[in-house]
Protein backbone atom coordinates (compact mmCIF):
# COMPACT_ATOMS: atom_id res chain seq x y z
CA UNK A 1 0.00 0.00 0.00
CA UNK A 2 2.70 2.18 0.81
CA UNK A 3 3.93 3.72 -2.23
CA UNK A 4 3.72 7.34 -0.81
CA UNK A 5 6.24 9.27 0.96
CA UNK A 6 4.76 9.47 4.27
CA UNK A 7 5.04 7.58 7.61
CA UNK A 8 4.18 3.73 5.86
CA UNK A 9 2.94 2.56 9.14
CA UNK A 10 0.72 5.14 10.61
CA UNK A 11 -2.57 3.84 8.83
CA UNK A 12 -2.25 0.72 10.08
CA UNK A 13 -1.49 1.55 13.73
CA UNK A 14 -4.52 3.43 13.93
CA UNK A 15 -6.75 0.18 12.35
CA UNK A 16 -4.61 -2.02 14.84
CA UNK A 17 -5.62 0.47 17.60
CA UNK A 18 -8.69 -1.61 17.60
CA UNK A 19 -9.44 -3.82 20.59
CA UNK A 20 -10.01 -7.67 20.72
CA UNK A 21 -13.99 -6.63 21.39
CA UNK A 22 -14.66 -4.84 18.20
CA UNK A 23 -17.45 -6.51 16.91
CA UNK A 24 -16.08 -8.05 13.55
CA UNK A 25 -18.02 -6.56 10.73
CA UNK A 26 -17.37 -3.33 12.76
CA UNK A 27 -13.43 -4.04 12.77
CA UNK A 28 -13.67 -4.75 8.90
CA UNK A 29 -15.50 -1.66 8.18
CA UNK A 30 -13.79 1.13 10.13
CA UNK A 31 -10.27 -0.74 9.03
CA UNK A 32 -11.64 0.21 5.59
CA UNK A 33 -13.39 3.51 6.25
CA UNK A 34 -9.65 4.98 8.35
CA UNK A 35 -7.39 2.99 5.10
CA UNK A 36 -9.41 4.72 2.70
CA UNK A 37 -10.31 8.52 4.45
CA UNK A 38 -6.46 8.14 5.05
CA UNK A 39 -5.35 7.43 1.43
CA UNK A 40 -7.66 10.23 0.31
CA UNK A 41 -5.50 12.92 2.91
CA UNK A 42 -2.36 11.95 1.43
CA UNK A 43 -3.11 11.32 -2.31
CA UNK A 44 -4.30 14.77 -2.19
CA UNK A 45 -2.39 15.88 0.41
CA UNK A 46 -4.95 17.78 2.62
CA UNK A 47 -4.22 20.64 4.08
CA UNK A 48 -5.35 21.48 7.79
CA UNK A 49 -7.65 24.05 6.31
CA UNK A 50 -9.31 21.90 3.70
CA UNK A 51 -9.98 19.41 6.30
CA UNK A 52 -11.25 21.70 8.83
CA UNK A 53 -13.82 23.21 5.94
CA UNK A 54 -14.85 19.58 5.83
CA UNK A 55 -15.13 19.41 9.44
CA UNK A 56 -17.32 22.29 9.52
CA UNK A 57 -19.58 20.92 6.22
CA UNK A 58 -20.56 17.87 8.40
CA UNK A 59 -20.74 19.97 12.10
CA UNK A 60 -23.33 22.11 9.54
CA UNK A 61 -25.44 19.31 8.40
CA UNK A 62 -25.90 17.35 11.57
CA UNK A 63 -26.89 21.57 13.29
CA UNK A 64 -29.67 21.57 10.65
CA UNK A 65 -31.12 18.29 10.70
CA UNK A 66 -34.19 17.34 12.92
CA UNK A 67 -36.73 15.17 12.57
CA UNK A 68 -38.34 16.32 9.20
CA UNK A 69 -35.13 17.00 7.56
CA UNK A 70 -32.00 14.71 7.00
CA UNK A 71 -29.15 16.41 5.87
CA UNK A 72 -26.35 14.02 6.46
CA UNK A 73 -28.85 11.85 4.26
CA UNK A 74 -28.52 14.60 1.46
CA UNK A 75 -25.20 15.34 1.81
CA UNK A 76 -24.42 11.28 0.86
CA UNK A 77 -27.30 11.45 -1.49
CA UNK A 78 -25.86 14.03 -3.98
CA UNK A 79 -22.16 12.26 -3.52
CA UNK A 80 -23.75 9.27 -5.18
CA UNK A 81 -23.93 7.09 -1.39
CA UNK A 82 -27.40 5.81 -1.12
CA UNK A 83 -28.19 5.21 -4.73
CA UNK A 84 -24.76 3.00 -4.41
CA UNK A 85 -25.79 1.76 -1.48
CA UNK A 86 -29.05 0.86 -3.00
CA UNK A 87 -27.93 -0.77 -6.17
CA UNK A 88 -25.55 -2.88 -3.88
CA UNK A 89 -28.59 -3.93 -2.18
CA UNK A 90 -29.78 -4.94 -5.49
CA UNK A 91 -27.07 -6.35 -6.59
CA UNK A 92 -26.99 -8.93 -4.10
CA UNK A 93 -30.69 -9.88 -4.10
CA UNK A 94 -30.18 -10.46 -7.63
CA UNK A 95 -27.99 -12.52 -7.52
CA UNK A 96 -29.46 -14.55 -5.06
CA UNK A 97 -32.35 -14.14 -7.46
CA UNK A 98 -34.77 -13.50 -5.70
CA UNK A 99 -35.12 -9.68 -6.26
CA UNK A 100 -37.49 -9.02 -9.50
CA UNK A 101 -38.07 -5.69 -10.18
CA UNK A 102 -35.31 -2.90 -9.38
CA UNK A 103 -35.33 -0.94 -6.34
CA UNK A 104 -34.67 2.74 -5.24
CA UNK A 105 -34.16 4.71 -2.65
CA UNK A 106 -36.83 5.10 -0.43
CA UNK A 107 -36.46 8.91 -0.05
CA UNK A 108 -37.78 11.88 3.13
CA UNK A 109 -41.04 11.84 1.65
CA UNK A 110 -42.66 8.73 3.19
CA UNK A 111 -45.05 8.56 5.81
CA UNK A 112 -45.83 5.18 7.27
CA UNK A 113 -49.46 6.34 7.87
CA UNK A 114 -50.75 6.96 4.60
CA UNK A 115 -54.56 5.98 3.95
CA UNK A 116 -56.09 3.31 1.65
CA UNK A 117 -58.01 4.55 -1.18
CA UNK A 118 -60.26 2.94 -3.63
CA UNK A 119 -59.34 1.20 -6.87
CA UNK A 120 -59.99 3.74 -9.90
CA UNK A 121 -59.96 6.74 -7.00
CA UNK A 122 -57.85 10.17 -7.45
CA UNK A 123 -54.86 10.91 -5.44
CA UNK A 124 -55.12 14.14 -6.66
CA UNK A 125 -57.01 16.11 -4.01
CA UNK A 126 -55.98 18.95 -4.08
CA UNK A 127 -55.68 20.24 -7.70
CA UNK A 128 -52.57 21.13 -8.92
CA UNK A 129 -51.69 24.07 -11.04
CA UNK A 130 -50.09 23.10 -14.75
CA UNK A 131 -50.35 19.29 -13.63
CA UNK A 132 -51.00 16.62 -16.38
CA UNK A 133 -53.53 14.12 -14.88
CA UNK A 134 -52.80 10.51 -16.20
CA UNK A 135 -54.45 6.86 -15.54
CA UNK A 136 -51.85 4.55 -13.72
CA UNK A 137 -52.87 1.01 -13.49
CA UNK A 138 -51.31 -2.55 -13.16
CA UNK A 139 -50.90 -6.06 -11.98
CA UNK A 140 -49.14 -7.34 -8.98
CA UNK A 141 -47.55 -10.76 -9.87
CA UNK A 142 -45.73 -13.45 -8.37
CA UNK A 143 -41.98 -13.30 -10.03
CA UNK A 144 -41.44 -17.06 -10.77
CA UNK A 145 -45.45 -18.43 -11.54
CA UNK A 146 -46.40 -14.90 -12.82
CA UNK A 147 -49.52 -15.72 -10.82
CA UNK A 148 -51.50 -12.49 -9.86
CA UNK A 149 -51.33 -11.19 -6.00
CA UNK A 150 -54.69 -10.61 -4.73
CA UNK A 151 -54.92 -8.52 -1.77
CA UNK A 152 -51.94 -7.14 -2.52
CA UNK A 153 -50.18 -3.73 -1.48
CA UNK A 154 -49.46 -0.66 -3.66
CA UNK A 155 -48.30 2.14 -1.71
CA UNK A 156 -47.74 5.17 -3.64
CA UNK A 157 -46.17 9.24 -3.61
CA UNK A 158 -44.81 12.21 -5.74
CA UNK A 159 -44.68 15.92 -5.54
CA UNK A 160 -46.80 18.42 -6.86
CA UNK A 161 -46.42 20.61 -9.71
CA UNK A 162 -44.61 23.22 -7.21
CA UNK A 163 -41.91 20.84 -6.36
CA UNK A 164 -43.23 19.85 -2.99
CA UNK A 165 -44.80 16.87 -0.90
CA UNK A 166 -47.83 17.21 0.75
CA UNK A 167 -46.26 17.69 4.24
CA UNK A 168 -43.94 20.36 3.03
CA UNK A 169 -46.37 22.37 1.55
CA UNK A 170 -49.42 23.80 3.70
CA UNK A 171 -51.75 24.54 0.67
CA UNK A 172 -52.02 20.77 -0.07
CA UNK A 173 -54.66 19.13 2.11
CA UNK A 174 -53.24 16.19 4.18
CA UNK A 175 -52.34 13.11 2.35
CA UNK A 176 -52.74 14.54 -1.12
CA UNK A 177 -50.83 12.83 -3.95
CA UNK A 178 -50.26 9.45 -1.22
CA UNK A 179 -52.17 6.72 -1.24
CA UNK A 180 -52.58 2.54 -0.54
CA UNK A 181 -54.52 0.94 -2.89
CA UNK A 182 -55.42 -3.11 -2.47
CA UNK A 183 -55.52 -5.53 -5.86
CA UNK A 184 -58.47 -6.63 -6.67
CA UNK A 185 -59.32 -10.32 -7.76
CA UNK A 186 -56.96 -9.93 -11.05
CA UNK A 187 -54.30 -8.35 -9.51
CA UNK A 188 -55.15 -4.93 -10.51
CA UNK A 189 -54.49 -2.04 -9.01
CA UNK A 190 -55.41 1.55 -10.52
CA UNK A 191 -55.61 4.90 -9.59
CA UNK A 192 -55.30 8.44 -10.85
CA UNK A 193 -51.94 10.76 -10.01
CA UNK A 194 -50.47 13.76 -12.16
CA UNK A 195 -47.76 12.97 -14.71
CA UNK A 196 -44.51 13.71 -12.29
CA UNK A 197 -42.66 16.79 -12.59
CA UNK A 198 -38.76 17.43 -11.50
CA UNK A 199 -37.92 19.26 -8.53
CA UNK A 200 -34.82 20.38 -6.42
CA UNK A 201 -34.01 18.86 -3.67
CA UNK A 202 -33.49 21.10 -0.52
CA UNK A 203 -30.21 23.68 -1.30
CA UNK A 204 -30.15 26.14 1.30
CA UNK A 205 -27.71 24.07 3.50
CA UNK A 206 -24.35 22.19 2.93
CA UNK A 207 -25.93 19.24 0.03
CA UNK A 208 -26.92 22.34 -1.57
CA UNK A 209 -23.16 24.28 -0.89
CA UNK A 210 -21.45 21.44 -2.22
CA UNK A 211 -23.76 21.29 -5.41
CA UNK A 212 -23.13 24.97 -5.61
CA UNK A 213 -19.66 24.21 -5.53
CA UNK A 214 -19.56 21.06 -7.60
CA UNK A 215 -21.52 23.22 -10.52
CA UNK A 216 -24.39 21.04 -10.52
CA UNK A 217 -28.10 21.45 -10.11
CA UNK A 218 -30.34 20.49 -7.31
CA UNK A 219 -33.23 18.54 -9.45
CA UNK A 220 -34.13 15.55 -9.27
CA UNK A 221 -36.53 14.02 -12.68
CA UNK A 222 -40.05 13.70 -12.15
CA UNK A 223 -40.81 10.56 -10.64
CA UNK A 224 -43.20 8.37 -8.24
CA UNK A 225 -42.51 6.49 -5.27
CA UNK A 226 -44.00 3.01 -5.08
CA UNK A 227 -43.50 0.78 -2.39
CA UNK A 228 -45.66 -3.05 -3.39
CA UNK A 229 -46.03 -5.69 -0.34
CA UNK A 230 -47.79 -9.17 0.07
CA UNK A 231 -47.87 -10.98 2.67
CA UNK A 232 -45.03 -13.75 2.53
CA UNK A 233 -43.04 -11.85 -0.26
CA UNK A 234 -40.30 -9.22 0.03
CA UNK A 235 -41.35 -5.92 0.01
CA UNK A 236 -40.35 -3.98 -3.09
CA UNK A 237 -39.73 0.00 -2.90
CA UNK A 238 -38.95 1.42 -5.94
CA UNK A 239 -39.73 4.81 -7.95
CA UNK A 240 -40.63 5.27 -11.60
CA UNK A 241 -39.49 8.17 -13.97
CA UNK A 242 -40.49 9.56 -16.38
CA UNK A 243 -38.67 8.84 -20.39
CA UNK A 244 -39.31 12.06 -21.20
CA UNK A 245 -38.04 14.19 -18.38
CA UNK A 246 -34.67 16.34 -19.43
CA UNK A 247 -32.96 15.51 -15.86
CA UNK A 248 -33.44 12.08 -16.08
CA UNK A 249 -29.50 11.60 -17.33
CA UNK A 250 -28.46 14.41 -14.43
CA UNK A 251 -30.55 13.17 -11.37
CA UNK A 252 -29.20 14.89 -8.30
CA UNK A 253 -29.00 12.00 -6.41
CA UNK A 254 -28.44 9.54 -9.79
CA UNK A 255 -31.18 6.94 -8.50
CA UNK A 256 -32.16 6.82 -11.86
CA UNK A 257 -31.79 2.98 -13.55
CA UNK A 258 -32.88 2.07 -17.10
CA UNK A 259 -35.32 -0.32 -15.87
CA UNK A 260 -37.09 2.36 -13.83
CA UNK A 261 -37.66 4.37 -16.87
CA UNK A 262 -41.68 4.35 -18.05
CA UNK A 263 -43.68 6.20 -20.65
CA UNK A 264 -46.75 8.06 -20.20
CA UNK A 265 -48.79 7.35 -23.61
CA UNK A 266 -51.40 8.87 -24.86
CA UNK A 267 -55.31 7.84 -23.04
CA UNK A 268 -58.50 8.59 -25.20
CA UNK A 269 -62.28 8.65 -23.96
CA UNK A 270 -61.47 9.18 -20.55
CA UNK A 271 -62.47 12.92 -19.45
CA UNK A 272 -60.55 12.46 -16.21
CA UNK A 273 -57.20 11.99 -17.67
CA UNK A 274 -55.45 12.44 -21.07
CA UNK A 275 -52.66 9.64 -20.33
CA UNK A 276 -52.29 6.58 -19.14
CA UNK A 277 -49.13 4.46 -17.69
CA UNK A 278 -49.30 0.63 -17.64
CA UNK A 279 -46.74 -0.69 -14.57
CA UNK A 280 -46.49 -4.31 -13.53
CA UNK A 281 -44.92 -5.05 -10.15
CA UNK A 282 -43.70 -8.43 -9.43
CA UNK A 283 -42.58 -9.73 -5.95
CA UNK A 284 -40.27 -12.92 -4.94
CA UNK A 285 -41.39 -14.60 -1.90
CA UNK A 286 -39.72 -14.19 1.06
CA UNK B 1 -10.62 0.55 -11.12
CA UNK B 2 -13.66 -1.39 -11.92
CA UNK B 3 -12.74 -4.90 -10.41
CA UNK B 4 -16.06 -5.44 -8.83
CA UNK B 5 -18.97 -6.73 -10.42
CA UNK B 6 -21.36 -3.51 -9.68
CA UNK B 7 -21.77 -0.81 -12.17
CA UNK B 8 -18.63 0.04 -13.75
CA UNK B 9 -19.63 3.61 -14.43
CA UNK B 10 -21.61 4.59 -11.48
CA UNK B 11 -18.22 6.76 -9.61
CA UNK B 12 -17.45 8.05 -13.17
CA UNK B 13 -20.71 9.39 -13.51
CA UNK B 14 -20.96 11.43 -10.21
CA UNK B 15 -17.66 12.59 -10.70
CA UNK B 16 -18.29 13.69 -14.02
CA UNK B 17 -21.57 15.43 -13.11
CA UNK B 18 -19.28 18.33 -11.63
CA UNK B 19 -19.55 20.97 -14.50
CA UNK B 20 -17.44 23.15 -15.71
CA UNK B 21 -17.24 26.38 -13.32
CA UNK B 22 -16.09 23.82 -10.37
CA UNK B 23 -12.32 25.48 -8.57
CA UNK B 24 -9.86 22.94 -10.24
CA UNK B 25 -8.68 21.92 -6.60
CA UNK B 26 -12.06 21.34 -5.22
CA UNK B 27 -12.93 19.25 -8.26
CA UNK B 28 -9.90 17.25 -7.31
CA UNK B 29 -10.83 17.04 -3.93
CA UNK B 30 -14.47 16.18 -4.56
CA UNK B 31 -13.55 13.27 -7.62
CA UNK B 32 -10.83 11.86 -4.78
CA UNK B 33 -13.54 11.81 -1.68
CA UNK B 34 -16.18 10.38 -3.86
CA UNK B 35 -13.84 7.73 -5.55
CA UNK B 36 -12.76 6.57 -1.85
CA UNK B 37 -16.43 6.93 -0.41
CA UNK B 38 -17.68 4.51 -3.25
CA UNK B 39 -14.94 1.98 -3.35
CA UNK B 40 -15.42 1.90 0.57
CA UNK B 41 -19.29 0.90 0.09
CA UNK B 42 -18.53 -1.57 -2.62
CA UNK B 43 -15.87 -3.36 -1.11
CA UNK B 44 -17.56 -3.76 2.14
CA UNK B 45 -20.60 -3.90 0.26
CA UNK B 46 -22.27 -1.50 3.06
CA UNK B 47 -26.16 -2.52 3.64
CA UNK B 48 -28.80 0.45 4.28
CA UNK B 49 -28.93 0.06 7.79
CA UNK B 50 -24.86 0.40 7.95
CA UNK B 51 -24.89 3.40 5.84
CA UNK B 52 -27.92 5.22 7.77
CA UNK B 53 -26.19 4.47 11.07
CA UNK B 54 -22.66 6.36 9.60
CA UNK B 55 -25.80 9.37 8.94
CA UNK B 56 -26.87 9.13 12.38
CA UNK B 57 -23.40 9.52 14.04
CA UNK B 58 -22.61 12.20 11.49
CA UNK B 59 -25.17 14.22 12.38
CA UNK B 60 -25.48 13.41 16.23
CA UNK B 61 -21.51 14.90 15.95
CA UNK B 62 -23.18 18.14 14.41
CA UNK B 63 -25.95 18.32 17.03
CA UNK B 64 -23.48 18.50 19.79
CA UNK B 65 -21.14 20.76 18.69
CA UNK B 66 -20.82 24.52 19.65
CA UNK B 67 -18.38 27.63 20.67
CA UNK B 68 -16.83 25.10 22.98
CA UNK B 69 -16.84 21.29 21.66
CA UNK B 70 -15.80 20.59 18.30
CA UNK B 71 -17.39 17.01 17.84
CA UNK B 72 -16.66 16.41 14.25
CA UNK B 73 -13.23 17.81 14.91
CA UNK B 74 -12.96 15.11 17.22
CA UNK B 75 -14.58 12.34 15.26
CA UNK B 76 -11.51 12.85 12.78
CA UNK B 77 -9.12 12.58 15.70
CA UNK B 78 -9.77 9.55 16.83
CA UNK B 79 -9.39 7.94 13.75
CA UNK B 80 -6.10 9.88 13.45
CA UNK B 81 -6.81 12.29 10.23
CA UNK B 82 -5.90 15.08 11.98
CA UNK B 83 -3.02 14.26 13.29
CA UNK B 84 -2.46 12.23 9.62
CA UNK B 85 -3.13 16.22 7.92
CA UNK B 86 -0.89 17.48 10.45
CA UNK B 87 1.82 15.25 9.10
CA UNK B 88 1.34 16.09 5.61
CA UNK B 89 1.86 19.77 6.32
CA UNK B 90 5.05 18.94 8.41
CA UNK B 91 6.45 16.55 5.45
CA UNK B 92 5.35 19.17 2.83
CA UNK B 93 7.21 21.86 4.70
CA UNK B 94 10.07 19.62 5.58
CA UNK B 95 10.87 19.25 1.74
CA UNK B 96 10.57 22.64 1.53
CA UNK B 97 13.80 22.23 4.10
CA UNK B 98 12.28 25.20 6.24
CA UNK B 99 10.27 22.73 9.16
CA UNK B 100 13.38 22.87 11.77
CA UNK B 101 10.96 21.09 14.50
CA UNK B 102 8.79 18.54 14.42
CA UNK B 103 4.74 20.31 15.01
CA UNK B 104 1.68 18.65 16.07
CA UNK B 105 -1.99 19.14 16.33
CA UNK B 106 -2.92 22.83 18.01
CA UNK B 107 -6.23 20.95 20.12
CA UNK B 108 -8.98 22.31 20.98
CA UNK B 109 -8.10 24.00 24.20
CA UNK B 110 -5.79 26.78 23.02
CA UNK B 111 -6.40 30.49 24.39
CA UNK B 112 -5.67 33.73 21.88
CA UNK B 113 -6.03 35.72 24.78
CA UNK B 114 -3.20 34.00 27.05
CA UNK B 115 -1.28 36.60 29.11
CA UNK B 116 2.28 36.94 29.47
CA UNK B 117 4.05 36.31 32.44
CA UNK B 118 7.82 36.82 33.58
CA UNK B 119 10.84 34.00 33.02
CA UNK B 120 11.16 32.16 36.45
CA UNK B 121 7.25 32.51 36.82
CA UNK B 122 5.51 29.41 37.91
CA UNK B 123 1.74 28.34 35.16
CA UNK B 124 0.65 26.82 38.62
CA UNK B 125 -2.02 28.77 39.68
CA UNK B 126 -4.44 26.57 41.02
CA UNK B 127 -2.51 24.02 43.45
CA UNK B 128 -3.40 20.53 41.50
CA UNK B 129 -3.53 17.43 43.36
CA UNK B 130 -0.71 15.15 43.25
CA UNK B 131 0.83 17.24 40.69
CA UNK B 132 4.53 16.89 40.45
CA UNK B 133 6.62 20.56 40.04
CA UNK B 134 8.86 20.75 36.86
CA UNK B 135 11.20 23.49 35.59
CA UNK B 136 11.02 24.10 32.10
CA UNK B 137 13.66 26.63 30.47
CA UNK B 138 15.42 26.07 26.42
CA UNK B 139 16.40 28.64 24.18
CA UNK B 140 14.64 29.71 21.44
CA UNK B 141 17.15 29.89 18.36
CA UNK B 142 17.53 30.28 14.49
CA UNK B 143 17.03 26.88 12.87
CA UNK B 144 20.05 27.63 10.40
CA UNK B 145 22.47 29.76 12.36
CA UNK B 146 21.60 28.74 16.10
CA UNK B 147 21.71 32.21 16.88
CA UNK B 148 19.64 33.01 19.77
CA UNK B 149 16.37 34.79 18.90
CA UNK B 150 15.68 37.35 21.65
CA UNK B 151 12.56 38.55 22.19
CA UNK B 152 10.93 35.19 20.70
CA UNK B 153 7.36 34.69 22.12
CA UNK B 154 6.67 31.18 23.87
CA UNK B 155 3.59 30.14 24.42
CA UNK B 156 2.63 26.90 26.88
CA UNK B 157 -0.35 25.44 28.01
CA UNK B 158 -1.27 22.03 29.88
CA UNK B 159 -4.49 20.22 31.55
CA UNK B 160 -4.42 19.82 35.69
CA UNK B 161 -3.97 16.46 37.19
CA UNK B 162 -8.02 16.19 36.84
CA UNK B 163 -7.40 15.93 33.40
CA UNK B 164 -9.48 19.29 32.76
CA UNK B 165 -8.01 22.66 31.29
CA UNK B 166 -9.15 25.63 32.93
CA UNK B 167 -12.02 26.52 30.89
CA UNK B 168 -13.25 23.63 31.61
CA UNK B 169 -12.92 23.73 34.96
CA UNK B 170 -14.91 25.94 37.53
CA UNK B 171 -12.34 25.19 40.50
CA UNK B 172 -9.47 26.34 38.32
CA UNK B 173 -8.04 30.03 38.39
CA UNK B 174 -8.45 31.98 34.70
CA UNK B 175 -5.55 31.33 32.53
CA UNK B 176 -4.04 28.16 35.19
CA UNK B 177 -1.73 26.29 33.50
CA UNK B 178 -0.83 28.60 30.66
CA UNK B 179 1.18 31.42 29.93
CA UNK B 180 3.38 33.22 27.17
CA UNK B 181 7.13 34.23 27.67
CA UNK B 182 9.44 36.18 26.29
CA UNK B 183 13.23 35.34 25.55
CA UNK B 184 15.59 36.72 27.25
CA UNK B 185 19.13 38.51 26.13
CA UNK B 186 20.42 34.72 25.07
CA UNK B 187 17.49 33.63 23.41
CA UNK B 188 16.04 31.51 27.20
CA UNK B 189 12.91 31.24 28.57
CA UNK B 190 12.23 29.34 31.67
CA UNK B 191 8.96 28.49 33.73
CA UNK B 192 7.22 26.08 36.48
CA UNK B 193 4.78 23.64 35.22
CA UNK B 194 3.47 20.64 36.09
CA UNK B 195 4.72 17.43 34.75
CA UNK B 196 1.67 16.43 32.38
CA UNK B 197 -0.58 13.69 33.41
CA UNK B 198 -2.69 11.83 30.88
CA UNK B 199 -5.97 12.24 30.54
CA UNK B 200 -9.34 11.01 27.81
CA UNK B 201 -10.58 13.28 25.48
CA UNK B 202 -14.57 13.59 25.83
CA UNK B 203 -16.48 10.25 25.32
CA UNK B 204 -19.98 11.12 25.90
CA UNK B 205 -20.45 12.21 22.16
CA UNK B 206 -20.34 10.10 18.85
CA UNK B 207 -16.29 9.83 18.93
CA UNK B 208 -17.05 8.29 21.98
CA UNK B 209 -19.54 5.96 20.93
CA UNK B 210 -16.48 5.13 18.18
CA UNK B 211 -13.74 4.63 20.53
CA UNK B 212 -16.12 2.19 22.66
CA UNK B 213 -16.97 0.47 19.68
CA UNK B 214 -13.48 -0.20 18.33
CA UNK B 215 -12.44 -1.30 22.26
CA UNK B 216 -10.42 1.57 22.45
CA UNK B 217 -9.47 4.02 25.36
CA UNK B 218 -10.00 7.87 25.59
CA UNK B 219 -6.61 8.58 27.11
CA UNK B 220 -4.56 11.22 25.31
CA UNK B 221 -0.41 10.69 26.75
CA UNK B 222 0.86 13.32 29.14
CA UNK B 223 1.92 16.73 27.23
CA UNK B 224 2.29 20.23 27.26
CA UNK B 225 1.10 22.27 24.21
CA UNK B 226 3.58 24.89 22.81
CA UNK B 227 3.41 27.83 20.07
CA UNK B 228 6.99 29.18 19.70
CA UNK B 229 6.75 32.75 17.33
CA UNK B 230 9.33 35.44 16.09
CA UNK B 231 8.74 38.35 13.57
CA UNK B 232 9.96 37.03 10.22
CA UNK B 233 9.83 33.36 10.98
CA UNK B 234 7.46 30.50 10.26
CA UNK B 235 5.05 30.16 13.90
CA UNK B 236 5.69 26.90 15.02
CA UNK B 237 2.91 24.72 17.08
CA UNK B 238 3.80 21.05 18.60
CA UNK B 239 3.26 19.15 21.58
CA UNK B 240 6.10 17.54 23.51
CA UNK B 241 5.44 14.09 25.09
CA UNK B 242 6.99 12.62 28.70
CA UNK B 243 8.84 9.76 27.98
CA UNK B 244 7.16 7.79 30.77
CA UNK B 245 3.54 8.37 29.98
CA UNK B 246 1.98 4.61 29.52
CA UNK B 247 -0.30 5.85 26.68
CA UNK B 248 2.44 7.01 24.32
CA UNK B 249 2.08 4.06 21.96
CA UNK B 250 -1.58 4.23 22.22
CA UNK B 251 -2.86 8.05 22.12
CA UNK B 252 -6.30 8.34 21.47
CA UNK B 253 -5.60 10.75 18.37
CA UNK B 254 -2.44 9.46 17.33
CA UNK B 255 -0.45 12.76 17.55
CA UNK B 256 3.19 11.37 19.14
CA UNK B 257 5.92 11.73 16.79
CA UNK B 258 9.27 10.34 18.11
CA UNK B 259 10.54 13.46 17.95
CA UNK B 260 8.56 15.30 20.25
CA UNK B 261 9.12 12.68 23.18
CA UNK B 262 10.97 14.56 25.91
CA UNK B 263 12.66 13.55 29.28
CA UNK B 264 11.89 14.78 32.60
CA UNK B 265 14.91 14.43 35.27
CA UNK B 266 15.49 15.30 38.47
CA UNK B 267 16.45 18.84 39.89
CA UNK B 268 18.61 18.88 42.99
CA UNK B 269 18.33 21.99 45.10
CA UNK B 270 14.72 23.68 44.45
CA UNK B 271 13.03 23.94 46.61
CA UNK B 272 10.01 24.30 44.09
CA UNK B 273 10.81 21.61 41.66
CA UNK B 274 12.18 17.79 41.98
CA UNK B 275 11.79 17.53 38.23
CA UNK B 276 13.55 19.49 35.06
CA UNK B 277 12.67 19.86 31.48
CA UNK B 278 15.02 21.25 29.00
CA UNK B 279 13.97 22.38 25.93
CA UNK B 280 14.97 23.85 23.11
CA UNK B 281 12.98 25.77 19.86
CA UNK B 282 14.49 26.42 16.53
CA UNK B 283 12.76 27.92 14.06
CA UNK B 284 12.77 28.98 10.77
CA UNK B 285 12.69 32.52 8.57
CA UNK B 286 9.41 32.75 6.61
Amino acid sequence: MATHRFDPNFTNNVINAMGPKTEPRFRKLMAGLIQHVHDFARENELTVDEWMAGVKLLNWAGQMSDNVRNEGQLVCDVIGLESLVDEITFKLAEEAADAPTATAILGPFFRADTPFRNNGDSIVVTSAKGGEMAFMHGQVMDFVTKKPLVGATVEVWQASTNGLYEQQDPEQIEFNLRGKFRTDEEGHYSFYCLRPTPYPVPYDGPAGKLLQLMDRHPFRPAHIHIIATYEGYRPLTTQIFDRKDPYLTNDSVFAVKDSLIVDFVPRQGDPQAGLELTYDVRLARA
